[in-house]
């Protein structure tokens, strides 16, 4: 199935991955997620984040795929409100409702790494929701990179600056990019709005 | 039609188009092509290419769209070899076997624009061949990404060699995320062979 689905061994794939909070409602954060034979596995989950505590005490986790940068975008800087999920199915957990697939998975285990863990996921199901002939665009992808890069900023302006400027270069190369060639609807009004979240950050 | 299959409007993708020779054989190049409306464009087609040539001189064009990230490898460097074309469908021009759907389309107009030419093509048909739910890899746009720039880094040593060296900079940090997140099959072993290509010219 998942080779079906395009996820072959050893790649990683960007996905929103959602969780149960303790009062019932779901949290959703962008994360890589990257398959190891059956199982999958998160690289870097840190421990002072949302999903680490969700997924530690419910042992639960619902991982969206999808290729809407929107939505990308929005849960990569807030919590995404209740619209973006559809109903429930199986699980407590609904999925988001641009999701074109999801994968419910269950925590085998996870080795702690100072103020992150690495987490092994053996998969309970699959479920396919809308397909479509897959092919590339360099807009999504610039913000997609952006987005990566920009929750990351922050954090190296303090303990790295050098690394915080090379990757804000980055950033700056994928906005001009998106403007020159996408900048239509999405993707050239997201870009900006990343650019001038960074530079109030840093006021 | 084109908004089913996920090419909205304004949006560019990374495809291979592939036109008919003189002689009947298929020729491909990967080409990025834009949607404006009903009609498809390519901003920038230049004249010394085999795909003027053969669009100029046919009226037609077959755009395929994948998500194969080794076909580009293939097509950015070489001709791709009769396998890994398919039977033709009603057009004389084969489509990719593994693209996951065509679009055939006929020349409209051109403007010339000094060594290159703007492209404006019209819809004859499009035909789905494979459907998956799609999702985003960071892997595969690192190397599509590297894939493009690799073509103009040789031109760039010759006319401008500080955008070539700004272009490398990105190749090296595509090649280090590449062999960071997926060092699996193909994404290292083309990341690799991309870079010792472009250490090949320089010499």
């Amino acid at each position: 199935m998942l080779d079906k689905i395009g996820f072959e061994n050893g790649l990683l794939i960007e996905t929103i991955c959602s969780t149960e909070n303790p009062d019932g409602s779901p949290h959703s954060a962008p994360i890589g997620v990257k398959r190891a034979g059956m199982l999958l596995s998160i690289d870097k989950l840190f421990k002072d984040t949302i999903t680490f505590e969700n997924l530690v005490r419910s042992g639960y986790i619902l991982i969206n795929l999808l290729d809407d940068i929107e939505t990308f975008y929005l849960a990569t800087f807030s919590d995404l409100p209740r619209e973006e999920y559809d109903k429930s199915y199986s699980t407590r957990i609904p999925p988001l409702r641009r999701s074109n697939a999801f994968i419910e998975a269950e925590l085998v285990n996870f080795r702690d790494r100072d103020n992150f863990v690495s987490v092994e996921l053996s998969i309970s199901g699959i479920l396919i929701r809308k397909m479509k002939p897959c092919f590339f665009t360099r807009c999504k992808h610039a913000v997609l990179e952006s987005l990566i890069h920009a929750t990351r900023v922050p954090v190296f302006r303090r303990i790295d600056p050098k690394e915080a400027g090379s990757l804000m270069k980055l950033i700056l190369h994928y906005r001009d990019l998106v403007s020159r060639i996408c900048p239509e609807e999405p993707y050239n009004r997201i870009m900006n709005g990343i650019v001038n979240r960074l530079r109030d950050t840093q006021i």
